[in-house]
């Protein structure tokens, strides 16, 4: 009797490790000597076009997963494909459950947030209102780390560990001027609703750094004149300032800040509207106001790409959910996610369980009230024990001609 | 007799590798057995206020230089104090060497770009004309690689890598969605006016990536419209499109592209005029007349201060060039700047002689135009066949809880 195959989709925006879960479900699957090990072309989205990719056709050996694992971004490419529901999409999800007959799918991993689980909730809920003999597992996969249940997301530790980095070497540079005059930093971290990633930018204070001066999160209202007034009293106090700002900090009647601006439509020289985040609008404001000379920058999307600058301990462990995802599917696991449980932080001890997919899809962990510092300017040391084991080690790239090597899907193909 | 001492600056924009020419030449100083290495707190600014660090305060071992290489930014502190012509501030140059002869400094060398080479000419003219012991020697510094007669600088090719790295990986996060409709990045990369740093973002392309799609230098005039119809062309091809663009680029009549927003008074939710590059102008144009989604992204200061991406090669040259500027200036040179000669770039043969500074000072070295293609929105492999060698090898930054460790004025005094 045919084993059946397994696909692997990848949903949501990308991370440094994304890649790594891929290839830690690929070798669990080939060690059961499994024939077909598919992935879907843009997720969900590529599925139902029936955009699906024979893995073997990329990787050939160890050594392509390992490249694979060094590559940052969705190898497989991503969508932001939202499931509707099953009530009144019969046919939608036939056609999906047509397609996994009619590659002999047995096991559906899809990595991802929480509209992801969503999908494997949905698909999985209708697999057994049905009938339907696959099995769906989610590996989870954010920056955002906002994902329940699991101590912490693959993928949140090399952001954590890039936005650590990035604003120690900030704070560095911004510091070697303050000869003359006051500047200051004002850098907007991704997060729109959890404070998670921003918040690691704490990790930049050590014995040789301050870290940033004031650290702003989205669990908190942000009040702009208490703001202002804070930033005049730490710039008095020391001329450098870089101050960290989550993307999504809204003031207390619910605007976010990066509408502040935009609400009031930004017109330039074309007549067009010009779209702004809060870094800029803040920065502007500091400078205005309190008459500083002030930056605003965005870790954008390098935040999530920088796998030049993984943490190891993220890699592995994106890795390992991947092999423990396809595991558990294979073992009859379904409408389930890989969670990763911590029993000891020092020396870090993590295992990985599951979790029913219904108490993960679609809702948000934030930064718990007790980690942010009373004056909401700033994090506690719960929190940095929390945050630190999961920067650790680092991951040296392939590098050819001083530039690291990825796997891509359409450069790679071996055959 | 006494040897006399030596005092060393730094000045202008920091880089990844300034303090490994701070390293080298401090190494060198004290292999002569010379007593005092002084430092200039704040550069040449800093030294008129006799603000002055013994070096031996902070740096007692050869761990403690290592890790001085490995700290991006600059650790002396720098400005940017323009030194006024000699004829008519007769008292401040008479104050300079009377701090000079008080702390017996025989020895002044200045870590910068084109206008800290126009302090080092001033000094040695003067020290020349009015028969002043005294020896000023130059070491480069810059990220935007425009000084004449050396082939390249130190710092350039460390942000170099900066960009090319940086800009593979955005172009794999970018390229991962691509499914349903077209997404456009548009990254604005540091040099006013001349374009060495964003042409290293072709180091990008290779057998597993496409680099970007157009790029701009400020070494050509730029028509918006052309570009707008190359954005379109390219966009119908492939979907996902990176942009790599100077923000120093300017139209035909010598407007800055950045001052096209600014000229016409953005404004936001309290009335201030806001501040925005050129990637997002660019961005927003092509967003609104062309209908993509876009995202401007700036590399902003992360490219000078990547310390954790430093090239092994710049940092390595950096540190030589230090070395080699203290040895000319104990030999007797004057008014010269250290300049690295490339005698093979494949092997790679690199020497370090000098030049008169009067042949630096002031001068900028643009990008040559039979490097830029003759469409103008990309860069040949003559290009690409002198920067490479710039780029190879890694440095490993010295990590503890997962984070780079630096070597930091402010905190690190060991005595």
């Amino acid at each position: 009797m045919s084993k059946g195959n397994v696909i692997i989709g990848q949903s949501g925006g990308p991370t440094a490790v994304i890649n790594s879960s891929l290839a830690g479900a690929i070798k669990a699957a080939r060690l059961t000597g499994i024939e077909h090990i598919y992935g879907m072309h843009h997720g969900i989205e590529g599925f139902l076009r029936e955009d699906i990719i024979d893995m073997d056709d990329y990787l050939t050996d160890l050594h392509d997963l390992s490249l694979l694992k060094r590559t940052p971004s969705s190898f497989l490419g991503t969508c932001r494909y939202k499931l509707p529901d099953a009530d009144g999409h019969e046919a939608l999800y036939e056609q999906i459950f047509t397609l996994l007959e009619k590659y002999d799918i047995r096991y559906f991993l899809y990595i991802g947030g929480n509209d992801s689980m969503d999908t494997v909730m949905k698909l999985a809920d209708y697999a057994k209102a049905h009938h339907k003999f696959q099995h769906f597992v989610g590996i989870p996969k954010t920056i955002d780390n906002d994902l329940p249940v699991t101590d912490h997301c693959p993928g949140y530790g090399s952001a954590a560990k890039y936005v650590g980095t990035t604003m120690k070497e900030l704070i560095r540079d911004n510091g070697s001027y303050g000869a003359s005059k006051p500047r200051i930093c004002v850098v907007e971290i991704m997060g729109r609703n959890a404070g998670w990633l921003t918040a690691a930018s704490a990790l930049a204070h050590d014995t040789d750094c301050s870290g940033p001066d004031l650290i702003c999160l989205p669990e908190r209202p942000f009040d702009p004149d208490d703001f202002l007034a804070r930033t005049d009293a730490v710039v008095r106090e020391k001329n450098c300032v870089v101050i960290a700002v989550s993307e999504g900090l809204r003031i207390a009647d619910g605007t976010p800040v990066c509408n502040l601006g935009t609400n009031h439509a930004y017109v330039d020289a074309f007549g067009h509207q010009l779209l702004s985040g809060c870094s800029r609008i803040l920065a502007n404001r500091i400078g205005d106001e309190l008459g500083y000379d002030t930056r605003a920058i965005e870790f954008s999307v390098m935040q999530r790409c920088a796998a030049h600058l993984a943490s190891r301990t993220d890699l592995d462990e994106a890795y390992n959910a991947g092999f423990v995802a396809f595991e558990k599917a294979y073992s009859g696991a379904n409408g389930i996610m890989v969670t990763m449980k911590v029993y000891s932080r020092e020396p870090y001890v993590v295992s990985y369980e599951e979790t029913d997919v219904h108490n993960v899809a679609d809702i948000e962990k934030k930064v718990p009230d007790a980690w942010i510092t009373e004056d909401g300017y700033g994090v506690t040391q719960d929190f940095i024990r929390y945050v630190e084991p999961l920067v650790h080690g680092a991951v040296t790239p392939y590098y050819a001609a001083g530039l690291p090597k990825h796997m891509s899907l359409l450069y790679n193909k071996r055959r």
